[in-house]
């Protein structure tokens, strides 16, 4: 192996295993150096999102979700079933075969496009005759760029350790072996939300304490309500506004005491997961011996194009600032392989990078929020369309939920979207790419979309937004 | 009721009810025709599309496909069942509530934008005194403006009566009771793919006779033999470049007598579906005695902005050129609604409408096939990817398929796409919305897309035509 790279990509996940193909095929002489293993002791890269995160969260919530609807909406559509159970170790398993795949896949990728992989903990250095210097497996590569992509790690509660056994991150919610019969949940943001509902489907008791008072604040006030209707009928409890005093493991139970509006109580669970966010992962990035500034969360400071300030020292992903999203940190890899290649680019606008949720119904939103815009005084309009006329959503059996559409009142150009529904994570990419092109309402109107299909609902919304629904 | 009206639209099908719906919100007085009645006597607008075409059958699809993904799909996510059966009368029963809830929803519709609905045939009279004459239940209503929306009816076999009970067009296949044993369908275009697949789920041995050599014309090859292999491994089977000699009812069976490259065959089945494509329907509309020239496939002939060359008649949807959908009927409906309310229009543009066919894997297509860029001589470039490469595919099990998008070698801009795989429906509307904008390929290459998603195939193919793919 040559010790002497154009690039050394530290971290091999969404942003670091992107950015170092994007370099390859720019004809660069790249390394990834990744230290994911997985249960088999087999390298994994992949990062977070393919080994504990989106990916296998997904298989979960796929598997979980075909058991709820066998169970509650079988018979309306004639399918007459008997004795319906559920075996978690198979749920599992199918879950650790895609995640191989996947990772194994990423390893694949590597060869053909002839991305040297060190599977090990990299520690950069300082660099020597102007290349950096990365200790990883007790060798030394040089590199004339270095892409950091350390990614990021849960954050702890205050004193209290997870220990993967009883008290869960995303790793260990994502391996029980079997279903705990009551679940507490601290935290209900994405992860929790998604985790807390795998486990509720198959039969857990769950409770989800939550910190804020407000529930998913990126969304109005009337649709995060429905998301929360939603999921308190499909059986999650919710608390909040919740504060947390104490979480202490007594033998085989967890207790969790919280206080709510100067109440305490105190709720004894089997399991309880850990999602109160995460937070950027250092692992052999020493900033201060390195010279490099903290971005004031705890990762490292860089600028719009992901420059560190030190000539060929670049980061990406969960590790800099931005959201802590897969898609925005590939977006980055992409964008830092270019510049490193000497192509010109533009900044990676986070206004354009969506976000999900992948309960039932799923949660995404794109650009402004309406609080947002209150926020910015900018004078808008909102158009918004119900599944409910929804012909697609009515023969799927899923007519719950709506698509808001915000608008500048004077130009009428989109400046947001947000759907609640079925399939909300695909149709808010549509959005997306409509905002990408700088869309007004009337050019998404004109765009014609296919029927049936749920994309209408975006048409209608964009209809909507001069006042020319149809369904409305 | 006043007698008079600014618009008269004859049908209440996608494009008679949104002409109608758009030309009432743009201030004018209108009446809206439509001679569909339900089983229970009542007044059903919609037309064929949500009466017996696309609602109802995409109804049977959930149902059928649920039905289908409990049998072979289950147990590898951990859920058990035992003694999975169908009950027909239940998904038919689902089906109808669908139908009624939307078909009257247009009713609701029509009496909030203060539509006259006025349930009967209507048949068209010459102007007098420079307003066209319907007759409809013994009443005249006269109009400045006529929007003929009359729509299609199923294409018959010559010598060939269906009597939907044993010879089926749409709306038997949508409404039989019971599954028959042996299923024959003539014609495997989207009705007979979509309805044969609806009865091969729930049980029926079915048999598909194309006259066509070629299956699905419309999609390159490798894409087309990918669906072809999965109906075929579904369990349909699938007869092509067949010629039909006799279809004769025989007690309670059908006996097709057909020829396949000079070998003589013989089918016999309990029902026979005869899905040959669909013709204009002209009730009500006496071209000759109206002066108006037919279009060469039997329908009305009109120019690119639905005109027929007589002052304020006008003709939309399926019974003027074009392709028979919904949506390209919904277009043309608001279009010519803009147009009599004096406002400015661009002619529906024909390569923006998508087209979809909802089997297993979905398939759907928008703009420019290979097919016809090679005979157009343009100079193209491709970018395809895998579903089996998209983690998101991956979680849902349904990992077959690809996306192929088209571009212009010189410059980039992107003429078609195709997608054979899970959510092709929804998913093509994010390309028809591209090409509206009339996008490169580094275009949607550049616009970020929610990881993980269905959506990302899209995103990397557009990768893919500039030789940029990652997962490739």
């Amino acid at each position: 192996m040559s010790a002497f790279f154009d690039v050394a990509v530290i971290g091999g996940g969404p942003g670091g295993y992107v950015a170092a193909l994007r370099a390859a095929q720019r004809g660069l002489n790249v390394v990834c150096i990744d230290d994911g293993v997985n249960a088999q002791g087999e390298p994994s890269p992949g990062g977070t999102c393919l080994n504990v995160g989106c990916i296998p969260s997904k298989s979960l919530l796929q598997s979980s979700e075909l058991f709820a609807q066998i169970q509650h909406e079988a018979a309306v559509h004639g399918v007459k079933v008997k004795e319906v159970s559920f075996d978690v170790p198979s749920m599992i398993q199918r879950k650790d075969a895609i995640v191989r795949r996947l990772t194994q896949g990423i390893r694949l990728l590597f060869e053909k496009n002839k991305v040297t992989h060190i599977s090990g903990q990299a520690t950069l250095r300082e660099p020597h005759d102007g290349l950096w210097q990365v200790q990883v497996n007790e060798q030394t590569v040089s590199a004339k760029n270095v892409v950091i992509a350390t990614g990021s790690q849960p954050r702890q509660l205050a004193d209290v350790a997870t220990d993967n056994t009883h008290i869960l991150d995303n790793r260990g919610a994502l391996s029980l072996t079997e279903c705990p019969a009551r679940l507490g949940v601290i935290g209900a943001g994405v992860i929790g939300l998604e985790l807390g509902s795998v486990w509720n489907r198959v039969g857990a008791q769950v409770t989800l304490l939550e910190m804020a008072e407000t529930f998913l604040p990126a969304l109005e006030p009337r649709m995060a309500n429905e998301v929360r209707k939603a999921m308190v009928a499909s059986g999650l409890e919710m608390q909040f506004g919740v504060s947390i005093d104490a979480v202490e493991r007594q033998g085989d139970e967890v207790v969790i005491r919280w206080q709510q509006g100067g109440n305490v109580q105190e709720t004894r669970v089997d399991k309880l997961i850990v999602a109160i966010g995460r937070e950027p992962r250092l692992s052999g990035i020493d900033l201060a011996a390195l010279g490099l500034a903290s971005n004031g969360r705890g990762g490292i400071d860089v600028d719009a194009l992901c420059r560190t300030g030190k000539p060929g020292l670049w980061a990406i992903g969960d590790v800099v600032r931005g959201p802590m999203l897969a898609h925005k940190a590939m977006e980055e890899g992409l964008n830092v392989a270019d510049q490193i290649a000497g192509l010109p680019v533009e900044p990676v606008n986070f206004s354009l990078i969506p976000s999900v949720i992948y309960t039932q119904p799923e949660v995404a939103w794109v650009g402004e929020s309406e609080s947002t815009l209150k926020a910015s005084g900018i004078d808008f309009t909102k158009g918004h369309s119900l599944f409910a006329g929804n012909g697609r959503a009515l023969a799927l059996g899923q007519d719950g939920g709506r698509c808001t559409l915000y608008a500048d009142k004077r130009t009428d150009r989109v400046l947001g979207g947000a759907i609640v529904g079925p399939q909300a994570s695909e149709l808010i990419n549509e959005i997306g790419l409509a905002m990408t092109f700088s869309a007004s309402g009337e050019d998404i109107a004109c765009a014609v979309h296919a029927h049936p299909t749920l994309s209408e609902v975006i048409h209608e919304a964009a209809m909507a937004l001069n006042k020319q629904a149809l369904h409305g």
